[in-house]
């Protein structure tokens, strides 16, 4: 670790200019939340695994900010080398850098790695002190990184309309017209599952997101996907073209941004500018190169004209969230089928802890004398092929907070997040359970917990309302015990694609007030309690949005409510029923008896007679 | 009414250059939500009567926009030449401008009578038509406006150190830190109840609202009072003289903002600055003016260097919010006689509905075969001697909303909001009731409407939460039937000063999420149901924020929680029980037991035996 950082140094010292910093974000070429081996860039330079983090490296110190998710873990995994910066705590990169960095600093920066507003918003902060954002001409940490992982020639697959639900054309057409009524002639775009939902294309670059590495362009007469052409089949090559779709190497997107901003890019196709580039048609009113400012790479914006850019999000991002009917039916049967293998991995679980580590079990209160698991059971050791054979189950995450497998101890709450990735939908649920003596303690977050998960999922708003309005929800119950928690409570869902999608949220983030929920949309619903060094508990359904059948219609808004598409159980034990009300107990006893009913046509006897057990009717 | 539009296009053509609209709106040269009489500019060109709203007359079309609250009123109040435009359905009148008005329009605004955020953002607007908005040299309005109410001679009072909790001296000292620390060397106070809490004055110059008509300059070294010089006592006048504050005339704060500007104000006092303006000692740096963009009039702003103006939300905004602990104790003294003169109240006009219109009263369910009553018998009609000859009554304000008193009806809801002033303290309180057969729909609304009162009321948060956040809680119980109320929840109330006051507030709107709710704030949790044309519900009490005891403290934040003020009873009879929660039955039978306790000094015997009867314990 200590020679990373020694040859970065080196490497920045000769740098022209010489560089007092570096910065290595955790995103990819496509601000991807999960990135590619080969893209591990800041977890290679700092040895932090979490998904999200920023590095600063300067001549004498090294300090990576993280957010709330990631404190245990980040001070257990950087080096002494490395300094913590918690946010929300400690002051941010920006003020950070100008009151700790000299005046006229160099700061440098890959400008594939990082988003139009984040250098942006840098650019800004560090003219204050005259420190200057440099580009830099290579990855810096690429160039000292022995041993990376070589590029991988993962496949692109077609993604058939049986389970897209919308054909290319009909997407590009509506991104057209989208184009033309804001004035744009052309859109970059540069997320990868933007890429793959307006393709109806999937691969397996990325771990759990079932992406390609690409960039397309897309003009008003002309659509262009930037891929190695090595992972295009003749089959993937021929339903491209018969969409209009010219596929161009990764590294073109480069040079053909170029291209279109100078207005050349139709040309070479020969298509609505002619020879001299002059107009052909009426559509030439449309001057701007639409860039979503939050996905776009700074190094792509570079190549365009600042004035004639349309920085505003991607229209695709919304697109992509309201669900078609086939998506939303694929959604619901692939939950059905995630419910299932939950719960035979708990009846699994469960049997494991008992039989094995003596463990009192899913539903008695014993005290266990044997210590810590060696080897834990996680999810993803469980014979996933009982599932079903039809289905492709493209993996399941693990899970993702303090806990992690090894730690599994029958005496103590056992979380788990997991999903995975069918071809007719996205899961994600979490669960937290305990096979032994909880304590009051426990129960009382667990129960505090719980009654945030149900008065959000249960709510019903007027249409208009945002995330940011809702999150209070779930938090409500916890707060009245003074306890919370640091993340979020809940984000969008992929239909076979990002397990965390926009451009909505649930949120405290200012981010969540930028797009209000809307009927089609998916959205967990995910409160959780994490005691430091001691437990975490957190529950998490997936919801989608539905008009609400509400008595009166105060206003003609129309009013929203939530569907709940994950099918598994509480645990009871796990639960204070004294200070649940009516309402919560009769919530839980219906989410519980459709368990029962939807789960039922897929497990085993043994595990249904164990899942009834698990779902009986309580009261208070 | 024709008379006065013609009356006003006539001298809008007659401007250089001629208007193309006028501009009209409610507020004085304070931007003061409510005003006196001479300064009902709107009201007096429109007819409506409401305290806010935005007049606008072209030379063909009058149009008027205002918000949820008045909808109903504004339909009733405006002639045939008016056209009304509702505030969140309508186009706003920026978009309406640019829509409907030719290219380069002239839109007159006497810019003493806009704040400097409305006149930029307005002219933002117009500039993309190239429509140029005019400062007028004189009022338009008041030209034609005949009889118009004369300028009063109102006394300014002291408002002595054993109601306002803290001194000129001690208030004029933190203001200046802040300045400092801003880099500012003056700063202008525009709003009223900001001059009379920095300089402890109060006045009668605006009903319901105990303040003088006054402007306020306050540099490093000077402090300057800008009224009718008529108003101020010489014992008024030395007390300022104390405190180091210069008394000029009212009409000379547009000079000496000039003044001010050219660093010329304080060198006339022979203070800091040199005969020369040069600096005298190391304040100097300190070189922006400081003004409110929400409250400073465009004219006042007009006279300063843009470049040197530092446009924030004044200091004094947040420190007179945060209520002092002898304010406290007075707010909470009277909020209980306010709440003795509310049963009081509700008392008698139990005892006159019974026994003079045959209504089954405020106990019983009962149908009424009278029809309307010719005098409706408001509030203010009491003998308010009653309550207690030492309190200082300074006025109630009349129902705000739909229901006038002239409509009560013993067989419908009857909504009471009022508030009174006292020395100590500004009251606020909101009621309603039934008096004769309440039908099933009117209860399952009031109920609804608790529940919110009772949610918001009840909540716990973490320091750091805005009153945006927690507007919902308020609204989500009425969301359940498709119900909701267009104004906001909850706005914070002066020390004898103005009811409602800012900068915190619990709503909707994005003003709520600016300022997070503190400690010694105090709010009022005020939701309602307006159906149109039917009947109104609305339950408000005063809330002051504390620190809550809650038994852990997640991430160190510290947690509040509101302690409740307001003493009067909700109305059993208009509760469906079976819709309340056990915990929200259990707050209600605590509350009504407070009630007694806290109000029971200050009853008679007869009223306090019908308090007994009205705050009997229930359960469900």
């Amino acid at each position: 670790m200590a020679d990373i950082l020694a040859s970065l140094r080196s490497l920045m010292a000769s740098q022209s200019p010489p560089l007092d910093a570096l910065l290595v974000p955790s995103e990819d070429y496509h601000q991807s939340e999960y990135v590619s081996a080969r893209d591990k860039r800041r977890e290679f330079v700092s040895g932090f695994t979490g998904s999200a983090g920023l590095a600063l490296i300067t001549k004498n110190e090294a300090r990576l900010w993280t957010d709330g998710r990631y404190f245990l873990q980040a001070t257990q995994q950087l080096s002494d080398q490395w300094k913590l910066m918690r946010i929300g705590e400690d002051p941010p990169l920006d003020v950070w850098m100008s009151d700790n960095l000299q005046k006229e600093a160099a700061i440098g920066i890959d400008p594939w790695c990082v988003s139009v507003d984040t250098a942006q918003r840098w650019e800004r902060a560090f003219a204050k002190k005259n420190q200057k954002l440099v580009q830099t001409s290579t990855n810096l940490v690429d160039e000292i990184w022995k041993n990376r992982p070589p590029a991988e020639i993962n496949p692109a697959v077609d993604h058939p309309l049986e389970f897209a639900g919308r054909s290319v054309a009909e997407k590009l057409k509506a991104l057209r017209e989208k184009l033309s009524s804001e004035k744009a002639r052309g859109i970059i775009i540069t997320a990868l599952d933007e890429v793959a939902w307006l393709y109806n294309i999937r691969g397996s670059d990325v771990s759990y997101s079932p992406v390609v590495h690409a960039f397309a362009i897309v003009t008003l007469n002309s659509a262009f996907l930037y891929v190695d052409k090595r992972k295009v089949s003749s089959k993937v090559s021929s339903s491209l073209q018969a969409n209009g779709i010219e596929v161009r190497e990764y590294g073109a997107v480069s040079s053909d941004a170029a291209m279109l901003a100078s207005n050349q890019l139709d040309q070479a196709t020969g298509v609505n500018f002619g020879q001299n580039g002059v107009c052909q048609n009426d559509t030439c009113d449309n001057d701007l190169i639409w860039v979503d400012p939050a996905s776009c790479c700074y190094a792509l914006f570079s190549k365009l004209d600042a004035n004639k850019v349309l920085l505003q999000q991607s229209p695709l991002a919304l697109a992509k969230a309201l669900k078609n009917p086939v998506e939303l039916d694929g959604l619901k049967n692939a939950h059905i089928r995630d419910g299932a293998a939950v719960v035979q991995y708990l009846v699994w679980l469960d049997k494991q802890m008992q039989e094995i580590y003596g463990a009192s079990g899913y539903f008695l209160e014993g005290e266990v004398t044997s210590k810590k698991i060696p080897n834990a059971p996680c999810r993803e050791t469980m014979k996933l092929t009982e599932v079903s054979v039809s289905d492709k189950l493209e993996g399941f995450r693990a899970s993702k907070e303090a806990k992690t497998c090894a730690e599994l101890d029958p005496n103590s709450i056992y979380l788990f997040d997991s999903g995975a990735q069918y071809l007719d939908g996205t899961t994600d649920i979490t669960r937290t359970v305990h096979f032994g003596k909880p304590s009051a303690h426990e129960k009382a977050c667990y129960t505090s917990v719980l009654k945030g998960h149900i008065a959000l999922g249960n709510a019903r708003f007027p249409n208009g309302t945002n995330g940011y309005s809702l999150d209070i929800l779930a938090r409500i119950p916890l707060w009245r015990y003074g306890l919370d928690y640091r993340h979020g409570t809940g984000h969008g869902i992929g239909s076979y694609l990002n397990v965390h999608e926009g451009p909505h949220q649930i949120s405290f983030r200012p981010q969540a007030r930028n797009v209000p929920l809307q009927v089609s949309m998916t959205v967990t619903d995910e409160p959780g309690y994490y005691e430091d060094g001691n437990f975490g508990i957190r529950l998490e359904n997936v919801l989608v949005i539905k008009e609400a059948d509400t008595e009166f219609n105060f206003g003609d808004k129309g009013y929203l409510s939530f569907e709940h598409i994950t099918w598994a159980p509480y645990q009871i034990k796990l639960i204070d029923l004294s200070i649940l009300t009516p309402e919560e107990i009769q919530w839980l006893n219906r989410y519980h008896s459709k368990c029962r009913e939807i789960l039922a046509p897929s497990l085993h006897k043994n595990e249904m007679e164990w899942l009834k057990k698990a779902t009986e009717p309580v009261s208070a």
